[in-house]
């Protein structure tokens, strides 16, 4: 016997596809929409339409904005010669947070995973390639019309990779090294550096409870802590 | 600095209020929805808004339908005289899932839970009162113009209590078995009969990680096999 009404199955439908969320939290999704007031359905149909129609990808880091190039791209305050490389929007928002970057940014789009068929090819390593080579490259870009050498010091592109610290993550991290290696000798004469998020144990962490590898990457990092002030 | 365009953060916002949607699973709902195809969110939208113009609760049963009274509670197939009380309309889901049970429901709206300021007030209780009373005592409804007593038999009600076995459904239960052990002794002469869905081990479970509770459950409720066939 049906029991459900079809419009309340197409709305679990359309819940079930989200990342995360299975046929249960689906269901129980849609009953929440069910007894809450209309307003609430409006609201959130709304609101999807609206983000559709009002965010653009920024043409230089490809975070999700409102205007290209982004706030942050196009801001006088942040140091365009550091670009930090992200998975996706979400680690932008995390690191913003933070409060302590004041350099800009690079969305990759995901991670190099051959599980789920992505190779670099689905990311944006191209671009990736072309907006540090623009930078890096003497004449290339129009914002860079004296050559980079003249500067030297200041103008020196870091690269920090920031991808996630897993299996993928790490791939991912390698094969942007490789990538900016090459443009660093063969192109750029050594005019990026490249570095990585330190990896250890997180604030308020249990040393009981910290799985080997990230002991392992504390012990390897540990900091000396000179024996006085 | 802020990353998110205001967009995007409404869609976040409405996406936290659902039940079990924290911050990062809201997030990540939208970017999703930033990702994916405009028809995602247009399909969405268009879901959510329907669901809530097309659908009703059952006069008689309180269940979400798409029509009053709803398929289950009008159909000539199903017994009106065993009551399934559910907590909520998903319940309802899941035991018409099990393709056994044969009669009718009942949804109370919810449990009595005095920690979320939940009383019997605030569910359905008096409707169930005045559902039994109207199927057992003669008279008070037009289906049951003949006394019930002639067929006494065939017209007792059962009510199957069928909230879930936690702290607040034990309670609703008992709540609703002194509330119809009163009807049936005072108004309908113990027309009314009351069971509880059996309790003990899931079907796939294992012994060893099986709570105490459960398997008190198991041991209270276990079952003589016959020595022989």
């Amino acid at each position: 016997m049906v029991v459900l009404p079809k419009s309340v199955e197409k709305v679990i439908e359309e819940f079930e596809k989200l990342p995360g969320i299975g046929p249960k939290s689906a269901a129980r999704m849609a009953y929440f929409f069910l007894r809450a007031p209309k307003e609430r359905s409006v609201k959130l149909a709304d609101a999807l339409v609206d983000m559709k129609e009002k965010t653009v990808p920024c043409e230089r880091c490809f975070n999700i904005a409102d205007m290209t190039p982004c706030s942050i791209c196009s801001s006088p305050d942040r140091n365009q010669y550091s670009i930090c490389v992200v998975e996706e929007p979400l680690d932008v928002v995390a690191l913003e947070r933070s409060g302590v970057y004041t350099g800009v940014y690079f969305v990759l789009g995901g991670v190099i995973s051959p599980a789920d068929g992505v190779g670099p090819e689905e990311l944006r390593m191209s671009e990736l390639r072309r907006r540090v080579l623009s930078i890096v490259t003497p004449g290339s870009d129009e914002d860079m019309q004296s050559p980079p050498d003249t500067e030297s010091i200041e103008k020196r592109l870091e690269v920090i990779i920031a991808t996630n610290p897993s299996l993928e993550g790490e791939a991912t991290a390698s094969y942007i090294v490789e990538m900016l290696r090459k443009i660093s000798t063969q192109e750029a004469k050594e005019l990026v550096s490249i570095s990585r998020l330190a990896m250890g144990l997180p604030t308020g962490a249990d040393l009981e409870y910290a799985d080997r590898l990230t002991l392992k990457r504390a012990l390897e990092g540990r900091v000396t802590i000179p024996s006085q002030r």
